[in-house]
């Protein structure tokens, strides 16, 4: 147990992060590492749209933790930023991708480019039947999958 | 685009699986490789409690796609199985856990045990002032972590 030198910059954080007193279980985040706080918020907050929900500064742990979501309540992104850490995470071949829902796909697209995201997968429909898709990588190279949520 | 050969058990898949003509955009779900589906099944739905919401067999990609979640329209885990792939996937630095809130977490780490999870840190309480956490580890070697979500 560390000492409690964590500061959130949202108070009611514990209502949705922790899920607190929920009854029963949800999917409450999935946390990945990153390198460049500023350059992740560019691509989740500026470029996909996610909203900034909290952030700590875990000092005796030396790491930044960062909350990012759609919405309040539902399930977030943690970044996590060790303070320490100068060479890139490497990826294995066993996590894939988050996949977001959006109304638009070239409208979340363009917005991904203009905040410098690499494209590698051009919107396409990848299985017939299914909507139109594209990928994009974020700034430590964690590929976000676009998912056409509209169909008129 | 491949053929549409996939087949899915849920009919109105679509429904939430694709955020179908939802106007806002939304975390759907995050995409893991897994090995083997039945040790998968066993560890995210007998023992995390998850529902098996939909399943997909894609003939033309040679992969099995499986989506678990606790709630229809919650951001969902996509299992994906290649057939021809037989060594263990590779685990980088990068990507860390999924965190999911549970009412009672002894009880919840008791139920995963049972179906032969690896439990990677006991409940503890890590940071003070937040909740009692406990780490378990799925078949493929992904972590999770468990956070209690009820006070009294």
């Amino acid at each position: 147990m560390v000492a409690a030198s964590s500061r959130c910059e949202i108070e009611d954080y514990k209502s949705w992060m922790f899920g607190l007193n929920a009854s029963r279980p949800q999917l409450l985040h999935m946390m990945i590492r990153i390198r460049d706080v500023k350059a992740a918020l560019r691509f989740y907050v500026d470029g996909l749209g996610m909203r900034l929900l909290g952030r700590f500064e875990v000092e005796a742990r030396r790491v930044t933790a960062i909350f990012v979501g759609f919405e309040v309540g539902s399930t977030a992104v943690e970044l996590a930023h060790y303070w320490d850490k100068k060479e890139p995470y490497s990826h294995g071949s066993s996590y894939s991708h988050l996949a977001v829902g959006v109304p638009e796909l070239d409208v979340a697209l363009a917005r991904l480019v203009d905040v410098g995201a690499e494209v590698t997968i051009r919107p396409t429909i990848l299985v017939a039947g299914m909507p139109r898709v594209a990928f994009v990588k974020d700034p430590d190279g964690y590929m976000v999958q676009l998912i056409q949520t509209r169909n008129g």
